[in-house]
């Protein structure tokens, strides 16, 4: 049994609480306001954010320093935009040494640092090559309810990846490792960007076929502008990046893909997020990787048109009939060119 | 205006066939049944096999050598059972030089030739070079109703080709060209593996995290085959590889999802065929695949697991926790090889 702190109590970190307490583990889930965490203790639910009932030995915190006595591992799961608060919070209280692991999908704007990068910013004791980040094709809900599933966690450092293994593994949750944390971290922002494209082209009552194509054509994308950022394009085809892409483009549980939807369907952006009530990553995402695509001029045709949609009140079905409407061209150029320059050094 | 065959009056014959009559061009739909070929011409309708109503400019033709009458294209969309038998008759009835297109997604089992081999084998005029492939993301009924839809032509010959993209290419109907056949035939076939295991995870009750891992690690499965047999790995990443396997694993389109479906809810192979009344490919491909991969020892765990699912009475649930509990491993081990493999050459 290890005692771990999970930082924020949204709908993932509740989950992987989920996960960490059915290994025996002992688990201090901690969220920023009391009356949360006063239900989760009374009532062992957090309804707001996930249906099934969580097991009673998770014990909810509000002060963090309470949250992490003692802990060995801690386990970030706030959102991107909170990502700093929260660290530089922790690094005043935080003592003793533990394994950070992490699993907040973003990239920050402007800056366009990854959430390994933020964090050991805020922590002067921890090294970006320490920390551990934990990605892949899951629904909180599903992982609430033991179904099967399967996620990949990243460090440069071996040993803390092998940590971050070991306490979360079990019979319905596979634990992959991967040392590209470059990539993970990317391809788990980035396929947010998609995410809201196949909500549009849902949204707009485009078919099966027409997500397939955006889906794939933005794989390519993402991994292009990954590779420029110094990933390696095979990370976009694993569990983090070809896996979380799918299950977020087809499931209507993916709060982008419901944001993208409510955006085909012709709301502005600034209704869709007060309707959501939730983050929606990928709005972010598309800011920055849209700032990021023109300074380096990298092509990205599909991000271009959904910052248009989002950010410049384009048409969406004008963005669609744009994408549609390039040039003839040979399929598999991008990623052939990708690979092809990685592969022949 | 081009005057083209299309032998295969299916649920994709016929909906090519409205593509090809959009375009301008005359068609000719032939089927071996004089009764369907009677009822299209005079309802302008196919309703066994696509609901939309088609253009009346389609002529069906029940007698083969009138279908290809002076026609410059014939486009084969026959079930791949169907391929020799149909060529070989085309074989004697053809006096005049076509170009030959076909649009089949399957493998020859025992042979496992794929589909522009054994056109050509047929074929005494044309060699396998010659053949072009259509293939990408696409289900009959969007393409019917005219929604977006992008696919892939390949072939050897460049030239024709190209005369494939030109035929079928408009404003939603996006046609890119590859040079990779050989990838693009393979591909086709086994997708229709991972989509019948995909419909085994739903009919199991599992969900998308699930079936978003069986994706993706069945996407590195089929890849490792394929190249095994020759292909271009990348081509898997495209729009007829990860592109097809999206759209044929996550929509009720889809017959080979459906199939599976109902095996996973505990219905037996010759059960399930009996109720779905049309060819399922994929179940003749995961014969051919785990013969293949034994003779060559190709690690294929999924494809066994659907092998021992459809043919040796083994209980669904049983193949997924088995394929969950593999052991701890690094995640793009395959993938990673095999593009290391092709690209330190």
């Amino acid at each position: 049994m290890t005692k771990v702190a999970v930082l924020g109590a949204g709908s993932w970190g509740t989950a992987l609480s989920v996960v960490l307490a059915d290994n025996g583990h002992d688990v201090r889930l901690w969220t920023h306001r009391q009356e949360q965490a006063e239900i989760i203790n009374s009532t062992h639910r957090n309804e707001k954010y996930l249906e099934p009932a969580i097991p009673e030995s998770i014990n909810a915190f509000y002060h963090l320093e309470e949250a992490i006595k003692d802990v060995t591992a801690i386990v970030i799961v706030v959102p991107t935009k909170a990502i700093r608060e929260v660290c530089s919070h922790l690094n005043d209280v935080l003592k003793h040494s533990v394994t950070i692991i992490h699993a907040s999908k973003g990239i920050e704007p402007v800056t366009l640092k990854r959430v390994s990068q933020m964090i050991s910013e805020e922590m002067s004791k921890y090294s970006e090559d320490d920390i551990v980040v934990l990605s892949g094709p899951s629904h909180a809900e599903e992982v609430a309810l033991r179904q099967p599933t399967t996620v990949t966690v990243s460090s440069i450092n071996q040993e803390n990846a092998g940590i971050a293994q070991d306490l979360f593994i079990n019979e319905v949750f596979r634990v992959y490792t991967s040392r590209d944390i470059l990539g993970i971290e990317l391809g788990g922002a980035l396929k947010n960007i998609i995410a809201l494209g196949a909500g549009i082209s849902d949204g707009l009552g485009f078919g099966d076929n027409a997500k397939a194509a955006l889906i794939t054509r933005g794989l390519a994308e993402i991994a292009r502008l990954g590779t420029s950022l110094g990933a390696n394009p095979l990370s976009f085809l694993g569990l983090p990046g070809v896996g979380d892409l799918i299950v977020t483009c087809t499931s209507v549980h993916s709060r982008n893909w419901r944001a993208g939807n409510l955006l085909g369907k012709g709301n502005q952006l600034d209704e869709v997020l007060d309707q959501m009530g939730m983050v929606v990553e990928g709005v972010r995402t598309v800011k920055a990787a849209y700032q990021f695509a023109e300074e380096q001029q990298v092509e990205m045709p599909i991000t271009t048109g959904i910052y248009q949609i989002l950010f410049e009140g384009k048409p969406p079905k004008e963005v669609v009939e744009q994408l549609m409407n390039r040039t003839k061209r040979e399929e598999m150029d991008d990623l052939a060119q990708l690979l092809n320059e990685r592969y022949s050094q």
